[in-house]
């Protein structure tokens, strides 16, 4: 995706070129996978005025056929080949938080005078409004996640404790051809009071349940959360849940392209009063090719809502050692308008696990 | 895992403390793993002579209770935190090829006279032969393993496709509670050629079927492949399958304590004779937290077997546009004995898929 706007961002900043790597194998680089479709092991070369190129190694050809941009086997002195490509540039684009200083000695022996400049920044405001093509995408992830979502709530009769609620949703995806965009929350019991709780084999208890979900579909991620409630909740439990429901509809309702997402967040934080201390985390997060990425929703975002931005809205309030409640969905700003891609009912449901 | 040992190993180069981190959201660090047993974001510093001590966000904080090393919740300022514990040190042990130019920048600032040093031969060391509670937990995930393989290749009668072969992987690791140790490939008709293959939806075609696949149980992996034939083979196709088979076994069988693991290698590669050429890619690579760690088993290796090694023997011929072959075991070294971790059988076996 937007290649030629990176370029010109480049151009801009008077970089020769961009150098990304993934040596990870099985993992992929966001920003690679993102700028060039390609999920395998290697070199992504971007230069502000040539054509990019892929270094690729032979095993992972496959995936380098399938991003389409053109690519070379990586041999050794494959450092050497890229500067032979690009020239003894002298300004080198790299991201800084993931290029190591193993990386900048093997490229400095090569690049004698070059300097490694940040470019993360600028493929993150890049991703950060996504196109037509990628909210067709994004739909249709999301159309898949409330049906996963949905079909789990409705099955609560056969489970009878967290892992088996995990292990449903994994097998979901399984047989859904997606991928879990992060590791499940299923949290029951006091449990919920850790927003990031292990999942267990323990008994479902009475209390709160957060299921956190989310999948990967041709690349994008969603990440929506339910809070229900297993056996008879009292009314104060009830207050607390339809508090944080009232303050997620609220958020919602504030997003308006221009405004400030800090301003959403202050927001939130207020509505929750006497609470506000309990909500301890961001009211959301950018979603994407990543599961967490720009823009970031706290009283510290600097950006204001723009057309093409995908977010989460998910306040919530942790009692620690007694009970936790969540709610999230998935924002889409669509053609001007604030479309809530989440479509699982979010008002109070009693559910009732196997042998309760 | 052998945390005295590393500091052992600290003390010897004249290293001050290591410090390793981990800054993805959802994946874990597996040096961190291996040291400590924490799984989640944040620092591991390891003074080397105090007490090592984990750096953790609040969300994280189970993680960091399983772990059960000490630990501090990250803020603001916090390697001035870790300034303050393990003083100013000059020598300081990162792991080159993660630790960030962002990192080393940040670290400068306030350790300013620090060297940073490559640790990660140090932990590749250690890892590279294993414990006697490291075998019993490998030897548990090589049982599960095992019983899936055969369970999936008994199931062939329902597969249409690589992918639903690839599917009933995955859902067959979600039933037994564990994680699939990398993307498992499914290469029917011509794509085994490919050793990295992407499983499609198409109908499964005659001929050979790799199947490369593993777990991940309590934090170790396994990594074993077979090769079916679907239809009739013709004399040929046998004749090269029994040779790839021949090469695997007697490589297990030449595994010995003391021997040079290249040696291994280039007697495999001398065994295929005029089919060497078709070998493109190592004997085996080493088993354990990753999916390849030390040692590698190339002509290139310099270790000798040693006790507690623990690595895959996976010989294959590929022969582009036509087919391809890999057979891959799991070899443990253990007391004094080479155990062959993977009991799946490995004569060539005829599979009749669905439709076929």
């Amino acid at each position: 995706m937007k290649i030629k706007e990176f370029q010109k961002k480049l151009s801009e900043k008077r970089i020769d070129a961009a150098i990304l790597y993934n040596m990870e194998t099985g993992r992929e680089n966001a920003n690679i996978s993102y700028l060039s479709g390609y999920k395998g092991y290697g070199f992504l070369v971007v230069p502000a005025k040539k054509s990019p190129f892929l270094i690729v190694p032979l095993l992972d050809i496959e995936y380098a056929l399938k991003s389409k941009m053109r690519f070379y086997i990586m041999k050794e002195g494959f450092i050497e080949k890229i500067a032979k490509k690009i020239g003894m540039v002298k300004r080198i684009g790299v991201e800084a938080t993931k290029f190591s200083i193993f990386a900048k000695k093997k490229f400095s022996r090569i690049f004698k005078k070059a300097r490694f400049i940040d470019i993360s920044p600028l493929i993150g405001e890049l991703r950060m409004t996504k196109t037509e093509k990628e909210f067709e995408i994004i739909k249709e992830a999301s159309d898949i996640t409330n049906k996963i979502m949905e079909k789990c709530i409705n099955n609560f009769k056969n489970f009878g404790t967290e892992k088996d609620i995990y292990n449903y949703l994994k097998i979901e995806c399984v047989k859904n051809n997606v991928e879990p965009s992060f590791d499940f929350v299923v949290a029951s019991g006091m449990s919920p009071a850790t927003p990031h709780h292990i999942p267990t084999q323990k008994p479902l208890r009475k209390g709160f349940c957060v299921i956190d979900f989310g999948i990967r579909y041709k690349g994008y991620c969603t990440d929506i959360t339910r809070t229900v409630y297993i056996g008879n909740p009292s009314e104060k439990e009830r207050r607390i849940y339809n508090l944080v429901l009232d303050v997620q509809k609220n958020a919602i309702k504030n997003i308006k392209i221009g405004r400030r997402l800090s301003d959403i967040d202050k927001n939130a934080r207020k509505e929750f009063g006497k609470y506000a201390k309990k909500f301890i985390h961001s009211l959301g997060h950018g979603l994407g090719i990543e599961v967490h990425e720009q823009p970031t929703i706290s009283s510290l975002s600097k950006e204001k809502i723009k057309e093409g931005m995908y977010f989460t809205i998910e306040p919530g309030l942790y009692f620690p050692l007694r009970f936790g409640i969540r709610i999230e969905d998935d924002i889409f700003i669509h053609k001007g308008k604030v479309v809530n891609l989440t479509k699982v009912p979010k008002e109070l449901l009693i559910v009732k696990p196997k042998n309760f």
